[in-house]
């Protein structure tokens, strides 16, 4: 099967679009094939944020921006096409994770009950009428529905992609939020560990955009970090942070890693130099990694590898505090391994898509807290038939919707979702 | 198959649930099996009218209720099981509606595109979760997505329930909202004329709360109303409305009719008695129902009865007035049709469902406005075998998703929805 995995992470500063190929068998291999990242507009990207910023947005903002960025998803899916050279028509499923603009997967009281919940838009009804290709969106709720965090999801693809029989494994993730994989050598996805360590690049994002008074909106190259030093009282109070205590399975966003905590700093220490501050989060970045390793992963497994993925491994500052705090494990690109690091996330959805597909669980319980495996998101049917571009080479997409009247059911039998 | 329709209407006073069985054939029947409403608690329906009033409701407020409503939903759907007693298991599929909190058909400018958009919440993830039902649910956007109004969904239902071969009807649906669907006799689907035709219940239900200062949230058998006369100045001041004049397709809400218009006739005409003012709304909402009537519906073909449904429906002086303006047609009840009014439109997202699950589409481009019929909704997959129940009698929820590795790919094809 061709998946389209759409993503945007809490950076929203575009989506990213990977065409993976899967080819069934024990076990499942997964091909990357194209990938590419289309940019949101600067003003969207503002708009995005502030919506994803509490108390920011109003209802009607979220109305009006998941229809939009399903859009925009659209076309970053038939942008993906034209320059993987692959018709629309080829493709079998979309995956699309959508944008979260809010993740509260703490219980909150709601009348009698106790109710999380997490909100990302992007509407899949707008992707599948637009590219013609059956969608499967809302990963998270199902999750959360389920008793999980709704995060993280990407457990069983970085299985599927780095396990290794012979060293134990871990990705970490540097995006917005940064998570972590931990994958013992030879297990089965069961013996995995999996949360989210805390700031990816977001408090970098943020505080390069400040410091600079909004001409950057991320420390490139980790320039601004590598000017200035680490400041311990800073650094000593932000470890004090509750999150990083806690006990996988976990899961935060820029509610708790965001502006609050930014301007609480500022705050506190007014006197930091745009270098100091940098220099300072980017530490406390990779200390809240380190800590996440050292607590919840070194206890129960021998970690050799770390793949680094996500924006914030392309920040040598980041890397090489990283570097230092997870040795003897020694840091690696997935490009190496065969899959570049870009494309991972989105990838990711594309896979969950495709267990969806085929009546299949893609939560990891012991990662997200969910009480059980349960198959993840909705099916939006496109225009194509699924699996069935291997059967035949007629293009799919050609057969349109009838207008029959409902009067007159379809020979055959039901779609269904398969027994897992 | 059976299948429970659930629908909370732009009043929001709670959850209606159908249980319908529909046997295939030409043409399909459709049998009303039980029908239940779950009342929202006084505070949630307040807190939901709040957000659906703009600019009221913040994100974090959309992204909890949505999965609060989603609780109430599941709720409503076992308790209608109960109450009917069938179990859960014999159920094939939900078809939610969810609660509008935001419907903007009318394209808006967002970045280089136009973009209409509609927001239903009431977690469908959620309900497929607790429930373990197969749901569908996020049938409006596919609509809007295709170029349509996203409303009125119900017309394939009135068609199915209430065509006739040697008159002329139409259905009045006195929801919050009111909406008709006019089918002349013995023609096909595609002959139908369906739009808002205005206000429903909801200047009425405003006008109550307010002059009884919140003892009562509906002017209960248009007993206000009854105390009052018709004051032609301000009814004729609510003709001018350009809604009316709008031709079909067209669909409207709070938005336009709503507690805005309310805060205007208060304050252009201070000096209006309770019962005077819901006498005029009460006659301005007959009357902007006739107006679509004459412009839309009488040109097209001839209407002999009109089935009165929704809460309005039992509304005695709404009633009348609209028997004065709608003759020669004469008003009859659904129930006296064999379907329980209260239960129509929920039973149409049932329905809906139905359609959606057999990979056929659930609009009508007339009615909407869509640019084609197309399959509406997501399909949120349950732990049962829609369509199974029939096969074989062993209670599909009892067999769980397994917690298979990725690695091992289960036999068989792929779930697909069918080419319609």
């Amino acid at each position: 099967m061709k998946i389209i995995g759409l993503m945007s992470g809490t950076s929203a500063d575009g989506v990213d679009a990977a065409l993976i190929e899967i080819a069934s068998g024990n076990p499942l291999t997964v091909k990357h094939r194209y990938s590419h990242v289309s940019p949101y507009p600067t003003e969207l990207r503002q708009r995005i944020l502030q919506l994803a910023t509490p108390p920011g947005g109003t209802a009607s903002e979220v109305c009006r921006l998941n229809a939009y960025l399903g859009e925009l998803f659209a076309q970053a899916a038939l942008e993906l096409c034209r320059r993987a050279r692959v018709a629309p028509e080829e493709i079998d499923l979309i995956g699309s994770h959508g944008q979260t603009v809010r993740h509260l997967p703490r219980p909150q009281k709601e009348g009698t009950l106790e109710v999380a919940s997490t909100l990302q838009i992007g509407e899949p009804a707008v992707i599948a009428e637009r590219t013609g290709i059956t969608t499967v969106a809302g990963f998270r709720t199902r999750d959360i529905a389920a008793g999980g965090q709704g995060a993280p999801l990407t457990p069983l693809t970085h299985y599927v992609l780095f396990r290794d029989a012979q060293k134990g494994r871990a990705v970490l993730n540097l995006g917005g939020i940064a998570n972590v994989t931990a994958i013992p050598a030879g297990a089965p996805p069961s013996q995995m560990v999996a949360f989210d360590t805390g700031p990816g690049n977001v408090l970098l994002d943020l505080a390069a955009f400040r410091v600079t008074g909004g001409q950057t909106d991320y420390d490139a190259n980790g320039e601004l970090a590598s000017g200035g030093h680490v400041v311990d009282e800073v650094l000593r109070s932000l470890l004090g942070h509750a999150y990083l205590k806690k006990p996988p399975p976990k899961s935060t966003g820029r509610e708790e890693f965001g502006p609050p905590l930014l301007d609480d700093v500022s705050r506190r220490f007014p006197a930091l130099s745009p270098g100091d501050l940098l220099a300072t989060l980017t530490a406390f970045t990779a200390e809240a990694a380190a800590i996440g390793f050292r607590d919840f992963i070194a206890p129960k497994m021998k970690i050799a590898e770390v793949v680094l993925t996500g924006g914030g491994a392309r920040n040598p500052v980041l890397r090489e505090m990283l570097a230092e705090r997870l040795a003897p494990a020694t840091l690696l690109d997935p490009d190496a391994l065969g899959f570049p690091a870009r494309a991972i996330e989105a990838a990711a959805f594309a896979f969950l898509a495709y267990l969806t597909w085929h009546g299949r669980p893609g939560n990891v319980p012991a990662a997200t807290g969910a009480k059980a495996p349960v198959i993840l998101g909705a099916i939006s049917p496109g225009r194509n038939r699924p699996g069935a571009a291997q059967a035949s080479p007629a293009p799919a997409a050609a057969a349109k919707p009838s207008a029959a009247p409902p009067g007159a059911p379809t020979a055959g039998g039901p779609a269904q979702p398969k027994k897992p």
